[in-house]
C-alpha cells in the first residue's frame, strides 16, 4: 500500500464519499488510488473553481466534507474564491494538494510556488505531509480539522513521493470537538431583553436556520413577540409553506438600517452583530441601530439548537406554537418576461425538495417573497460575495441530494465566472436546472457606482459595467457544453420551459432574456 | 481630484497605457477615474484569469507594465495561476487591488479577506495605501518596482477611502534600477570553457531570445562550436527564416537528458541549470549530466545583450556570420488531421509578424519544428505551468501589437480554464485566431499517468483524465462569446479554414477535432 492509498482509505473510513477534482502530474498516485477503491465517488471539473465550490455545496447539504484534489499552487489557486465562500459558510471541506516531491522542491522547477502561503487566508488548519508513513494520520485529522464546530477548510499538502511512497495502511478516524453549549448568561442575559417589553429581535444564522432552529425561534418569537431575522447571506435555511419565514435583512444599508431601527435588542445566533456589505462614504458600516443593544445567545462555534431550546425554556415557550407560512395561491404569469414575472414563475412551479442555489443577484430580488409560501425547499446563498459561486455550488448540492431537483438562479455576469460548471452537470448527469437571468451588465455595479457617489457613468465606465457587445448567448454556451438549453423571452415561455426541465431528469438550462 | 483619479493620472505618467480589469463596487471610484482618463485603455475580462493572463501577455510584447484592476481578494485569487505565469515570465506588471475602506476592514464584512496573504506567493513588492494623499507615490513606486530588472509583479491594495478621498495630485514617475552587468570574471569563466575544446552548450531564456541576443549567440556558436539552447520553456523567442535557431531542452527528462548528454560545459544566459519540470520515482530531478560544469553567465536580472556582447569579444567572434535559418519550402497538407498535418498547415500560412501563443501541450509538440523555416514571428511560452493561459496571453499580445496577427494554439483541456477570453477577443475586435486541439483529453496526464509507475488508468481514473461524456462543441462554445468559428475534420478543411481566419480582421477560432 503506498501513501495515497492509505490516504484515500483513511478518508473513507472518516465520512468521506466524494472527491471532487482536477489533478495533474504529481496527483496521478492519487488518482490511480481512486481507481482501486469503491467508497470514494470521484468528480471531474473542468476549472478548479467549479471543484471547490462544488464542495462547498456537497458540504451544505451532506453536513459533511467531501474531498478537493487540487494541482500544486496553480491549482489551489483557481479554487481560492470558492473557498473564500466556503469560509464564510463554515462548511467542513478537506483540501488534499499535490505538490512536488520532497526532494524536488528546492529546484525551484516551474510550478513550485508557495502552496501554504496560497492557502493560508482561506484555511482553518494546514499541513504538509513529509512521510509516506504519515499520510494516513494527516488525512484523519484533517477530517477532524473540518468537523471542527461550526465547520472549516482543512488543506492538506501531498508531496509526491508521500503518495508513492510506501505506507503501513489507513489510520483510524479522529473525533472532531463537540459544538460548545452556550453559557448560562448569554441565556439569561437574552431572556431578560426578550422579557423586557422593549421591541427584539434574533438575528440567525448557522444551524438556527434549519427547521428545527427555526421551529424553536417560532416558538420564542410567538411567546415574546420578537421578530426573526437572518443574515443578508445565509449558508442554508429551510423554506416554504409549513414552516417559520424569517426576515432578511436587506443587502443595501439604508434598507437594513430601516428593518433593524425598531429593535431595541439584537440577540445573535451564530452569527455577530450586523456590518453593511461595502463601505459608503459618509454612511455608517455598522447596522446596530444607537440605542440597540446587542446580546451573544451564539457564536457560529457554538450549538444553536441546544441554545435556543435553551431560550426556549427560559421563556416559557415550549409549548407556544410558531405562526407558520401558508401555502400561496399564485397563477402563472402572462406576458413580459421581467424579474416580478419569472420569480412569479418560480414561485408557482417550485417542486416540493428542491434545492435553490441563489446567485441573481439583482434580477432575484423579487424570488424570496413569491417563494415563501412555495412547497418546502431549502435554499443556499452567495456567503462570501466571491461571484462565481452559483452553478458550482449547486453541482455540489446536486450530487449530495440525487433524490432532489436543484434550482441554479445565475446572474449572466457571475454565471460566466464559473461556467465550466454546466460540462459536469451534464458529464454527472445532474438533476439541475439553470435559470441564467440574462440582463447583459453587471447590474449591481451600475447601483453601486451611482451609490458610492462615483458620479454617472461615461462610455468607458458603461464599457467596464455591461456585458453587451457581443451578448452572450447561453443556450450556445450550455449546449456547446452538453446540458440541453433554451431561451424565454416571454413569461409564458418561461413557465413552459421551466416546467419541462423541471420534469425532465438531468441538468437544464433556461435563458431569461431581459 | 480624489486618489483613484490621482493614481490613474501616476500611472499614465509613468507610460502605463492599458488597465485590464474586473472590478467591483470597491473600485469603483477606478472606474470613474478612467472616464476622465483618455491615456488608459480599460478592457474588460468576464474572470479575473483572463485579466492577468491579458497582462502577462501585453507585458511580454511591449515590455512595459500593464495594470490590473481587481475585485478585493477573490478577485486577486481567481488571477493568481496566472500571475504564477506571470511571475515565471519575470514580466512588469502591477495589480491594483481594490479593497474595502480603511474603517471598514475590522468588521469582516462577508468579502474581507487577507489580500496581502493571497498576493504574496505571486508577487516582488506588495504595499497597502493607508491615505488617499499617498496613493498617486505608491503608484509611482508599483510601476518602479515592477520594471525592476528582469521585471516583476508589483500589487497595490487600494483600499475604497483612499481611492475616494481628497489628493493633492499625481505623483512623479520613479526610475527602476538599471540592469547590472555581468562580472568579469563569469565572463572570463565562460569564454575559457568555450576555449577549452570541450563540448559545450549556451543554455539561454530572457533577453537572450531576442533577435539581438539570437544573433549574438550564433557568432559566439559560429566562432566557438558552441550549442545554443533554449530552456523548455520561455517567456518569448524570435523565431523564422532568417534568424538564429536553438534547440530547446524537451519536457521529458529522459529526452531532455538526451539532448544534455554531450555537453562538459553549460553556460547559463539568463536561467539557471536545467531541472525535471515533475520528479519521477527513481529519476533524476537535475539534470546537469555528470562530468559537466555549469557555468553562470547571466543570472536573469542581469543584461544578457551586455553579457553576450562582451563574451563575443572575449572569443573573438564579433565577426562571425551567424548560421541561420532557411525559409522552409513545405507543401499543404491532405488527407487526416493529425497534430501533425495540423502542424505542416501552420508551417505554410504562419504569416509574417506573426505572435503565437502556444498552450497545445501533446498536439503541439511537431509544430516548433514544422514553423522553425516560416516568416518571422515572436513565441511565447506557458512559463509556470499553471493551464488556462494561452487564451488570455493571446489577448494581451493584441492589444500590445494591434498590426499583428496573433495565433493562439491551445489544448482542449487547457483552453477551457479560461474560456471567458474569447468573449474580450470579440469585444475588443482583437486578431486572434486561436486553434483548439480538441483530443477530448488531458492527454499529458494519461502520458504521465504512466510514466510516474502509477500504473494503468482504470475506468475511474481514465474518467478523471478525459473531456469526453460529453464532448465539448468548440463552435458553439466561441460563437456564444461572440467569436465566429468553425471545425475542421480533415488537413484540407483546416488548412482553408486557417488561410481564411487569418485574412480575416478581428477573432476566428478553429476547432481541431483529432
Amino acid at each position: 500500500m503506498n501513501g495515497a492509498e492509505s490516504l484515500l482509505q483513511t478518508l473513507v473510513g472518516c465520512g468521506v464519499e466524494v472527491c471532487f477534482t482536477n489533478p495533474g502530474t504529481s496527483e496521478m498516485h492519487f488518482v490511480a488510488a481512486l481507481d482501486k477503491q469503491d467508497g470514494m465517488r470521484s468528480v471531474l471539473g473542468l476549472f478548479e473553481g467549479v471543484v471547490t465550490g462544488a464542495a462547498d455545496g456537497y458540504a451544505r447539504m451532506a453536513g459533511k466534507p467531501a474531498c478537493t484534489l487540487l494541482h500544486l499552487g496553480p491549482g489551489l489557486a483557481n479554487g481560492l474564491a470558492n473557498l473564500h465562500n466556503a469560509r464564510r459558510a463554515r462548511v467542513p471541506l478537506v483540501n488534499v494538494v499535490g505538490d512536488h516531491a520532497t526532494y524536488h522542491r528546492h529546484l525551484d522547477a516551474p510550478l513550485t510556488s508557495n502552496i501554504a502561503g496560497f492557502a493560508d487566508p482561506v484555511s482553518g488548519w494546514i499541513k504538509a505531509s513529509t512521510s509516506a508513513m504519515d499520510v494516513a494520520s494527516d488525512g484523519a485529522a484533517a477530517v477532524a480539522a473540518a468537523m471542527t464546530p461550526p465547520g472549516q477548510i482543512a488543506t492538506l499538502i501531498l508531496p509526491a513521493d508521500t503518495a508513492w511512497g510506501p505506507a503501513s495502511g489507513p489510520a483510524q478516524p479522529v473525533a472532531a470537538p463537540r459544538r460548545a453549549a452556550a453559557t448560562t448568561g448569554a441565556i439569561d442575559d437574552a431572556a431578560a431583553a426578550l422579557r423586557s417589553g422593549q421591541p427584539c429581535a434574533l438575528l440567525m444564522n448557522g444551524a438556527a436556520l434549519g427547521e428545527r432552529g427555526l421551529e424553536l425561534a417560532g416558538r420564542i418569537a410567538q411567546r415574546t413577540g420578537a421578530q426573526l431575522l437572518a443574515d443578508t447571506f445565509v449558508t442554508r435555511i429551510a423554506r416554504g409553506a409549513g414552516r417559520v419565514d424569517v426576515q432578511r435583512v436587506p443587502y443595501f444599508g439604508e434598507q437594513a438600517a430601516e428593518v433593524l431601527a425598531p429593535y431595541r435588542h439584537l440577540i445573535f445566533v451564530a452569527t455577530k452583530a450586523p456590518v453593511t456589505f461595502f463601505a459608503y462614504p459618509g454612511k455608517p458600516s455598522e447596522l446596530t441601530p444607537k440605542g440597540c443593544t446587542g446580546h451573544t445567545l451564539a457564536t457560529p462555534e457554538q450549538d444553536a439548537i441546544q441554545v435556543l431550546e435553551a431560550l426556549c425554556e427560559a421563556v416559557g415557550a415550549q409549548k407556544s406554537a410558531p405562526v407558520t407560512t401558508a401555502r400561496q395561491q399564485l397563477s402563472l404569469p402572462r406576458g413580459a418576461l421581467t424579474p416580478q414575472s419569472a420569480a412569479q414563475a418560480l414561485g408557482c412551479l417550485l417542486p416540493e425538495g428542491a434545492i435553490v442555489v441563489n446567485e441573481a443577484a439583482t434580477s432575484g430580488f423579487a424570488i424570496p417573497t413569491l417563494t415563501a409560501g412555495a412547497p418546502q425547499h431549502d435554499w443556499l446563498d452567495l456567503t462570501g460575495g466571491a461571484i462565481g459561486q452559483g452553478l458550482p455550488c449547486a453541482v455540489g448540492a446536486a450530487v449530495a441530494s440525487p433524490s432532489r431537483r436543484v434550482l441554479a438562479l445565475e446572474g449572466d455576469g457571475s454565471g460566466m465566472y464559473t461556467v465550466q460548471a454546466l460540462w459536469t452537470m451534464a458529464r454527472e448527469g445532474l438533476d439541475v436546472t439553470t435559470v441564467i437571468f440574462s440582463n447583459r451588465k453587471y447590474a449591481i455595479l451600475q447601483v453601486e457606482l451611482l451609490r458610492v457617489g462615483a458620479g454617472n457613468p461615461g462610455r468607458k465606465a458603461e464599457d467596464m459595467l455591461s456585458l453587451n457587445r457581443p451578448d452572450l448567448d447561453w443556450v450556445a454556451l450550455a449546449t456547446g457544453m452538453g446540458v440541453p438549453a433554451t431561451r424565454a423571452t416571454t413569461a409564458e415561455e418561461f413557465s413552459n420551459q421551466l416546467a419541462r426541465s423541471l420534469a425532465a431528469p438531468g441538468p437544464g438550462l433556461i435563458e431569461v432574456v431581459l
